[in-house]
């Protein structure tokens, strides 16, 4: 017997990955340069000059034997020891190799952790909108995905819903920030409220309620916001990195999670972390890409042509009289659909040669994901695009 | 509350990284070439020139955008082309690039095949002795991991026991041929009657069970062996496969999954094969390493080496007195513990610095694991300690 549930998964694949494989079929059919494809977080800015010129190194000094070989599960421990000597340095919080545990990207981390805290019919909150992945993350070992809507008006955790949907049932809380897909950036203030909130949880109901972090837009935020590290307002935590997007090697797969020294059940929960990246089939986080990782600690793509398409589309699109919320990491957009309904208003974005992501997997309908990690002449050249769709829509 | 699972998985450690870490340590203490350290599986020849060049010509040659960018889930259309096309020609089966799905190594071939074609509660056999990690990925799921031993004294299947375990709850079995431990090819006579067993058993049932090869060692064979391709015999078949050791880089975790043309409802399983892997955070194979795959294709390390090794080891071992059944390929020897206890062999074989793994964890009491993936020089220099190690068993 197949298993429904994965065949599912599959036969409907991400409307992310969907709508990527549409623009790869329209590009080759009417040109790559005519199709205005917003749908993948796929970074268009060259990896940094330390990543290429890394590896060559590597490839020639290194012998290749240790160089593609094996290393422990929880990855190599110079390259681990390296991360926490960064993450020390750079957040001020203490951490040590044996805090971190290499994955095969973010995603790898976020199965990972989430394994290995939650068990099957244990509840995670997801703040919405959200990275649609994370549902079927939770839902392949029987945790339940619950869903609590920010406030819609600046996509900050909305607390009144979020204390009702904490019950004993509570396992953990996902945080993305800066947030896939609405590049909103949680706010000191409130990410102490919210930790403050948990607190009072695990009080309540005598039990750890981890916050699991997804931080692969760590370095991406603008007009000199910076980022807070949660392990430093919450001891249950564990966040979960990725250079996918840093260092632009989406396709490498090179993350970690880092299991806070600070966890109540510190030792447990590491090792659980190792166990489920051993059922989960990752033997080892690929052993090239780690190795190169301390050549590029601190170092990323530039992107401040993010920040420049950033400031572009916000301009140019609240002109044409779309509104969104200013985002403030990230490189996406979310976009209201002018009639509140998203498929319809990607489905029409199409005909003008527009590709960006209804909303309604993310949790919250009635909007648009656009990723503007691409170059900013696409940028350019779709804006007469998107004005005529804001035309068709009697915007302006 | 911590997966308790998972937790025991992580602090069990497989025995073999266990071993892995411990001659870690000891070569530490006492001198890399003091210690003679059998027991992990990373190859000892270093990859075949394609490798490396290959490699350099990608960084060198190709956008960088492009060569770390995300590929299709599936993985890179062209490679899989490649892949196709390679496996057309070597095993006059016709394989199409949509019958691949790149992973990162076999192990997650296995987990995502695992989890897209069996239930919770379903069995999946394995035949004894096999690698452990099997049962690991089994039961992370729910399935149940059924144990045949096979007939000790050749290590091919037992037909007997293993049509009894076959009932209406069987979803699938695990070949691995060249077997990990044992170094045991599964001849094309055995091959052909375990498939018409297992037609039988669909016949019987109304059901598809599905054979599942996990395949790394297809091209370590000795003596001129070739080792059948199974979907050729058998068509509900899926082939996991992995370079880590026809290429020597077992570290950076590149394989794929075959999904056969012939398997009975073919959409149905590969769309499962992908939701698998989508559930459990794999994203995409690394996208450098996948691109490299179609310059190596039919080349490999120099496995002659191995031969060598197996040669050696044999006429020593036997001897000093030790028993074993000739291995036909893989880089593994399985010995007999004198005393059928095989932790006491092994404890006592780290009095001679010599390190391998007891076969109680591959579902078959009283052998140990000899991985000869070493140096030549290595083994020679460990003759000695294996002669001393057999005296005190008073077996010279």
């Amino acid at each position: 017997m197949i298993n429904e549930k994965m065949r599912g998964l599959g036969a409907k694949r991400s409307v992310i990955r969907e709508l990527f494989e549409y623009g790869k079929i329209r590009k080759a059919q009417i040109g790559e340069e005519n199709v205005f494809d917003f749908s993948l977080g796929n970074p268009s800015v060259p990896s940094p000059t330390c990543v290429n010129e890394g590896l060559i190194n590597l490839i020639k000094n290194e012998s290749a034997i240790s160089l593609h070989g094996y290393t422990s599960a929880q990855g190599d421990a110079g390259v681990r020891q390296a991360i926490a000597e960064y993450i020390t340095k750079t957040q001020g919080f203490n951490v040590d190799k044996d805090n971190l545990y290499m994955t095969v990207g973010a995603a790898a981390a976020l199965t990972c952790s989430l394994t290995a805290v939650v068990n099957p019919g244990e509840e995670v909150i997801v703040l919405a909108p959200y990275f649609p992945e994370y549902k079927v993350f939770i839902e392949r070992f029987g945790g339940v995905c619950k869903e609590v809507l920010c406030d819609t008006t600046t996509f900050q955790p909305d607390f009144e819903r979020l204390e009702k949907a904490i019950n004993k049932n509570t396992a953990a809380i996902i945080i993305n920030s800066p947030n896939n897909p609405t590049g909103a950036v949680l706010s000191e203030e409130n990410l102490v409220k919210l930790c403050a909130l948990f607190k009072k949880a695990q009080d309540k109901f005598g039990k750890s309620i981890y916050i699991i972090c997804d931080e692969p837009y760590r370095e991406l935020v603008y007009g000199g916001l910076t980022v807070p590290y949660v392990p430093k307002y919450y001891d249950n935590t564990l966040v979960c990195y990725s250079f996918s997007k840093s260092l632009s090697i989406p396709g490498e797969r090179i993350g970690y999670v880092m299991v806070s020294p600070k966890i109540k059940e510190f030792r447990e929960v590491y090792q659980a972390v190792c166990g489920a990246g051993r059922a989960l089939g990752f033997v080892c986080a690929p052993s090239m890409l780690q190795k190169l990782i301390p050549c590029c600690l601190g170092q990323t793509s530039d992107v401040s042509v993010y920040d420049t398409n950033r400031k572009l589309l916000l301009k140019e699109l609240t002109e044409y009289g779309f509104t969104c919320v200013k985002p403030d990491g990230a490189f996406y957009l979310f976009l209201k659909a002018p009639t509140e309904d998203a498929n319809e208003f990607c489905e029409r974005a199409k005909k003008f040669e527009i590709i960006f992501v209804p909303s309604d997997d993310f949790g919250c309908k009635g909007y648009v994901r656009i990723s503007y990690c691409v170059k900013t002449e696409q940028i350019e050249k779709a804006l007469p695009a998107f004005k005529k769709l804001a035309e068709s829509y009697n915007l302006i």
